[in-house]
């Protein structure tokens, strides 16, 4: 006897679908593009709270196609099921005559046999940028969830003095933040877009290994355990009054926060005291300036002025690499839009959600700063991630 | 006063890197390709030992040349640096007719800039299946460090009936796993080629969950704890007398070994036993028959033939849904060549590095059976995964 076994394909609420699927159609809409053809997880995931293996084709008057290939549980309105791409355009009514593929996502090979597919008269483009901006507002229900990452976020961080045990190293501290972080109901995964970052749970930095730079678009570096992960943590033995900074992983509900906070074993020193207090209130300057409409170049350069102001540009963002950016939007990824950097055209919009970590490296006293993330609403930034900003003593 | 701080770019011994240089160049003289272009983080550290932002150039004479974007402390012989690919031809004395990018695994994007680069004159070809030939057969240096892993895994999996504490839960007994695993000196990582495939460090199955298709290209599968990651441990309670299916990432040295083991809460029911048997003597049939020139789906075709025989065919490979394959190739990434499947093209070589998992998913009882990790040699199969294939009663 066969077990019925089935699931519906969209996990998000009927309204919050259509709410996402009629922003990708604006966007696409103010692009002159017909249809987007999404297959990147992250993508996946925004219009139907699932990953799965497979297509979803969203079209410019907001209606969507489900294109499934694993697994075969799946069901629902809009659903077709494949085995390959090349069944794909069989299934639809009319073919669109731009087709958005996610060109800086998808592998040169799955987007020429896409191409292949759809065959001559319909014009593929780029539609990643698209399906970026989009995503870089977030909807209330989105909000919503990072909120609730940013608790259990919190939750974690408030217990971090409590796990060091003397003699520790800086990786046997992370091990046991990543056991708190996964009882907590962290889901371990750190999701990143593109082949420019990659990281294991957390960067957790102390001494000298805080200025070693990293190959990663990272704010902070760290040699890493080992060359095929060059970051973070390097098995450095936590030393009495060198800061030790947290960056750990917030993914909770599939929608991370991202937070940093200084421990120290023993009383911090008192220029470790003063630039964590800069790097707060820089933190709070950035976020209250980060109205709706404000551009993103400006907020870096407030912070970077407030940096020079207080005698610390040298080490703002790093000391041996200078790290180009002050803040980023996050939500299913970590390194979402908008982009805080001295070049960005990224202006600030209402349901952005921004990570903004103004971090000093100094030599000789380490990394030292916090790191918030706050949702942009009307009436001013909303903080998600909410740890006491002080260096926190090991217990 | 700044300090100095520089690294040699390669890593491995320079008689390792000539070696690794050479089979490539032997790879792209058999394909009439000039040069690749690499910048695939695998594919990277097989050619240096480390991961860099940037590319490594390998002509078809076994020379190589290296374009770093960061981090800038690298130095070393052929090294240029870089700010963007642009640059890069500008660097060459002379360009390549026939050039080789990796197009399976770089973004449309990526590729298509390189195209630029280079202009017209220089023919872009895709070198992924090269790349993927020469790394499916590994050196005796590779097979040191996975037999390095092999012995790691080892001891963290004969330590696995230990952690277990009453009313765990699946996932509970994972996070106890990671910590061990971390604290052997696990990387974390879990390194996969592509998109078909995301997991966090293990896949724990027990009960029901063991008969839930995943979307990913996995042998086994299970809900997960959300569906943005959906495979493995989905929170269920461990019962008595139920199997308990671990299969926890063995990235110790850069070089995975990929290992099986069946745990219980008291006495394995007397199917599950048998199962597990019949699993732990197809690995070992199969093992003994992948020689040199065997055909990797002739291997296939053993293994199910055996479960066939056993009246397990039903069952095998899965329940619901049947994974396609009995066995994969493993090294710098867990899904590498050759593939032991019924339409592949494969031939098994000296050099190999196969993970054989021929598992069984039956309604009731679970998931049961074994994986091991075996270097391919001229004598007969090496086996890296070395704990104990009986059912182990939890402690």
């Amino acid at each position: 006897m066969e077990l019925k076994f089935e699931e519906e394909l969209l996990v998000i609420p009927g309204a919050e679908s259509q709410l996402r699927l009629h922003r990708i159609a604006d966007e696409l809409s103010r692009r002159d593009i017909d249809a987007v053809l999404i297959s990147d997880h992250a993508n996946l995931f925004y219009v139907t709270g699932r990953i799965f293996c497979g297509w979803a084709l969203v079209w410019a008057d907001g209606s969507a196609e489900y294109f499934v290939r694993r697994p075969s549980t799946l069901h629902g309105y809009g659903l077709h099921r494949i085995r390959k791409v090349e069944e794909l355009p069989g299934c639809l009514s009319h073919r669109p005559a731009r087709l958005g593929l996610e060109l800086d996502l998808i592998s040169w090979s799955a987007a020429e046999r896409i191409r292949a597919a759809f065959g001559e008269g319909v014009e593929i483009v780029n539609a990643s940028a698209a399906m970026r901006a989009v995503r870089s507002v977030k909807t209330a229900m989105q909000i919503d969830l990072m909120a609730e990452s940013g608790i259990k976020q919190t939750m974690v961080y408030n217990g971090i003095a409590k796990l060091y045990r003397e003699g520790m190293s800086d990786i046997e501290l992370q091990i046991e933040i990543e056991r708190s972080l996964r009882l907590h109901g962290c889901l371990g995964k750190f999701p990143v877009s593109g082949p420019d970052m990659e990281i294991f749970m957390a960067n957790v930095l102390t001494g000298e290994n805080a200025d070693v730079p990293s190959p990663y678009d990272f704010a902070m570096g760290g040699a890493g355990l080992h060359p095929s992960l060059p970051v973070g943590a390097d098995g450095t033995i936590i030393k009495p009054h060198n800061p030790v900074m947290v960056d750990a992983n917030g993914n909770f509900t599939a929608y991370m926060t991202d937070m940093t906070r200084c421990f120290c074993l023993g009383e911090p020193p008192a220029e470790a005291v003063r630039l964590n207090t800069l790097s707060a209130d820089i933190c709070r300057a950035i976020s209250e300036a980060a109205r709706p409409g404000t551009a993103a170049k400006g907020l870096y350069e407030l912070a970077l002025g407030m940096a020079t102001d207080a005698g610390a540009a040298d080490y703002f963002m790093g000391h041996r690499y200078h790290a180009g950016f002050v803040g980023h939007g996050v939500g299913i990824e970590i390194n979402e839009g908008p982009v805080l950097a001295p070049r960005s055209r990224d202006i600030i919009q209402e349901g952005n959600t921004i990570a903004l970590e103004p971090k000093f490296v100094v030599p000789g006293l380490g990394a030292v700063g916090v790191e918030n993330t706050y949702a942009v609403t009307a009436d001013g930034p909303r903080l998600l991630t909410l740890s006491p900003q002080n260096i926190v003593q090991f217990d």
